[in-house]
């Protein structure tokens, strides 16, 4: 069976498990207190070129619930777009631990917020209306949900709309990896330079084993979010473990290579897929995820077949790869879809 | 100058007054361990027809916020039509006291949700994915926001769907007054009949001076109901105020007298504004609101002709009548269109 | 039947009355948009010498929550007598409305902190360590739960402890009235003027309906209190009523009078009740309060001797006067005493 | 340097690292739904002798904040020790996570609670008292804070208590296999059969790399533990690799023989420091902790001579061992002492 079910059913990279093992290599001071952290914080910041502020949490769940809590007040509210995951997929986390803010949620063709709509919206709530949750945040997810990026430019557009209302800009970086690698060009250039105040990054859809970091740009927001993080029970006591992975994903670009076999992967095996009858590309694929339609026989047959994807209703299907997608996986799967389509009939 | 901005920008009606003073005559037990409560909640169970729960709450707002923590868990979701006052005039109230639920808001027509819509909107969510807010409420304002009524088969037509999903039915019914004298039902044919849980009452902008109340038709909800009302700081400690109030405007069916005469005045008001040029009624008259759409400099001008009105932007415009408005301030009103239409050429 | 229960049986003075008969006379705007509130800032800012935040608010409850909340962090502690209201008497209100800060109670005999006893609980705390709540706020209540009060001197002790370790000052002024009337001192002395930041002012228990409010001498914090007034559901829409209120009790010391009278009820009952056999007053009796211990049985019996008092257990009784409470009464409460006493033998 | 700050700074035990691997050694299914996370929940079901929910969460704080908010409700209270790590160590979590609720912390000689105060300070709450917060937990921690445990039979006295009030029983078990080294007895023993409802296990402090467990003993909780999870930003998406390190530490007793090798160490530690001037033993050392009370320049000047503890202030040190603490450790951390007191002189 060919599992592109999601890019989390993956192993952890070879570096990672490595990562690990020096790590446990000898008894080390808890809670950040050591120099596998301080490590990852350098690594991190010669990476992004700017100092910044790192607290590791467990989930990408848990890095948006925390950043929106540091960006957000209680009766604020942020803009997302409406298929944000920390709009759809977090299970109300965002109002939870902001203390009951509202995420207002907008359009996004092909998964991407528009300046001039963003710009409406916020225009909408009149500043200092008692009644109204009050503009406090944008969020965008970069690559997003829908397998498409936002460049620089485009991040910087939203960024300055976002500034000219005093509204922070936080970007939902769970595939920052994917991103990168599509755009080729620097973290920094799609981070601080364009306007992000803070960035969720997850390394684990990336290679690693399932820490999840906030970064905030702003060093003086470390104290903070470090006592957010702790009472929300994001603290590993072991954090030399989640922070050693972050620094053997860092080194030497690993984390870009990973991110360039997952987008070629996505690529190739949309080419293909794009030859078939019946399949249609949903979205520009433009990092490791594939959003296609098809019809409904076809895409419940297709594990019949030997291919795991994501079932998103109605022949809507989304197929994620890997650092760990091969050439015969991409292979396998346009076979099970042809051998899907061809027994549908 | 004729001041129809809003329903409580009217005075306290006289039987209310004289309801205050009665309870003012005498030493009474606090926190609602008091004759004047008692007689309000029976005034209100022969009113309704049924065995209920009362507790007074200082404001609407309050009233929702209280039922939403009643009927959404945490991880809960509401259904509410993207105009219901919880959802866009109470920054964040559902969001806060449920501990992080989701308002789910769904295009609704002149301010009435519609049921088929209401059932797709729920069905699009899996029972049981961790990763959404699960359905737990829907609520609906009668009379609406935008004027108009649910009959109570409209009520039931949604309670309906709620039901055969599990989720329990909110009344949002701080003009149920008005929509009961428009709709010329009984008070229990209009709720727990046609499927509510859990209303919230409103008398303040019917004829009272404060005090709003949620009332639950399953009295075993009285004790959570209580307990959460005290926490947040909801529990009158001279509640016989607040109850004396109720017990006064039910008496022989003053809250619709006085409903009646409000609703008369907007009917009337509409009729003739109707006539006029440039402006176009923007949703049915049914309670004692009418939008209207204009042009914005008639729309701007009206206050210095005489009228003070709410501006929603663009020229629509909001009026609402109260019990306290008689003829000549309908005439008045008019009038004032009337020269701001002249004037603005 | 003489009952003093408690202070908020007593009925409403005639000048508040009086008030919302001249806040009913006409049409007015709504949400403190109006003169009653401009007025009743005024009058609270003459009597208290300082430029402020008034934010009227439903009970004392919620003006200490919503205190709380302006003044604690979610991550923050709050220290407090172990007898504070805001720690024994509503429901966990400060751990809510914070979201999630710790009340730490600390001794205080007679109901009063005392200044080195802080000092070292304070200073048990690290500054900075994650696993801590950390110390944000000091709240004191004058005149204490138990009947006492604190001095300028005392208040500013406090205050000085609180100013060197970073933390905010809050008073519980639910009878602030009262201890200005025991200390014969202003407003401002007892305030600001002794380090206090934010106040909860109560007005219920002195003579009026209910309405209470805070009061926050850094005006810069108006308008994060009335957003969270707002969410929180304590904004009444006809805030009138609530601001005509406190203008009345201000007006010639009305509230001054009021907290005299019912101060000098309670010193001339204590009086009377220390020479009777098995009755020790409890704390000293310095405002409305009287807190006393005598036999089980002839706390019990009072009720059927006419007097009706809360009962704390084991024979330890509470006794409230209020502005209402005369010559009368004061003489029957103590035969009902010396009948109790008698019969219980 | 000989580090025996914290159990927490010791390596990660070798089948542990061997479990890592294996889980990476194929593609699975994320969240949960894959063959590691079945058979670990079957392992601790045999453990446990009792059907479970389980839910892994990333951090011990996170353990308790999710078991206090599925037992209390917004307006319950806590009943814990002192020094309970849920009161003193977690930054307000469980104020957090409840909604508000209250800890109400007792007194605890050697960290233990004691059934009769437990019961004076429950029944000191009416119940149904509105302004109370209400009885809903007690939260026992096994072996404790202090370095002691509770027998089954004293676990079951304080749970009796618990259930003749309706409150429900929850034990953290963060050293929970130190408590059963120690007492030599099974896991459903001192758990479910002693009354215990919900437990937080513990494996990072015993040998695992970082993944605590929520274990409800009533599997009906399992669904909304899992909604909250999610939402809380616990669950992990490759839950495999959480799952796969407890079923490896429960194989075979292997947690029962790292605890054991802990406990071990510390009770040669202890017998030897008892044996040395200027040291003594604070609390009866029953599992993997010693407190002790020494000259503080005498603590002050462990680290010099080459032992790394926690300073708990005026001269209290905590020493704790852990699985990898081998007899030249001991050795080791004896001289460090003797060395430290003859050079304080």
């Amino acid at each position: 069976v060919i599992n592109l079910y999601s890019d989390n059913v993956a192993p952890v990279a070879p570096e990672v498990m490595a990562a690990l093992e020096r790590a446990n290599a000898r008894i080390t001071m808890s809670y950040g207190n050591d120099e596998f952290t301080r490590e990852a914080k350098a690594a991190l910041e010669a990476v992004f070129e700017h100092r910044l502020a790192l607290v590791p949490v467990p989930t990408g769940t848990a890095a948006n619930a925390l950043s929106m809590s540091l960006l957000c007040r209680p009766y604020g509210a942020v803009f997302a777009s409406e298929c944000a995951h920390l709009h759809t997929a977090e299970a109300g986390a965002t109002e939870f631990f902001t203390g009951g803010a509202k995420i207002i949620a907008l359009p996004a063709p092909d998964g991407r917020l528009d300046p001039a709509a963003l710009e409406q919206a916020i225009s909408r709530i009149d500043k200092g209306d008692r009644h109204r949750s009050q503009p406090d945040v944008i969020s965008l997810t970069n690559g997003t949900e829908l397998g498409t990026v936002y460049s620089p430019a485009e991040v910087r557009a939203l960024a300055d709309v976002a500034r000219r209302h005093g509204l922070a800009v936080h970007m939902d970086g769970a595939r920052l990896g994917n991103a990168l690698a599509s755009l080729a060009c620097g973290a920094a250039e799609l981070s601080w330079k364009a306007g992000v105040d803070v960035l969720s990054l997850g390394m684990t859809k990336n290679c690693a084993m399932g820490a999840d970091y906030v970064i905030a740009f702003d060093e003086a927001r470390a104290d903070e979010a470090a006592h957010r993080a702790q009472r929300y029970g994001y603290t590993f006591s072991k954090m030399r473990y989640a922070t050693a992975q972050l620094t053997a994903s860092l080194r030497d670009g690993q984390w870009l290579r990973h991110a360039r076999a997952a987008n070629a992967a996505a690529a190739a095996l949309a080419t293909a897929l794009r030859e078939l009858p019946e399949v249609t590309i949903a979205h520009p694929v433009q990092i490791n995820q594939i959003f296609l339609r098809t019809r409904v026989e076809v895409a419940e047959s297709l594990e019949q077949h030997g291919l795991v994807v994501a079932h998103w209703g109605d022949g809507l299907v989304r197929i994620v790869t890997s650092w760990a997608t091969d050439e015969q996986m991409v292979a396998g799967a346009v076979r099970s879809f042809k051998n899907a389509i061809r027994s549908a009939r």
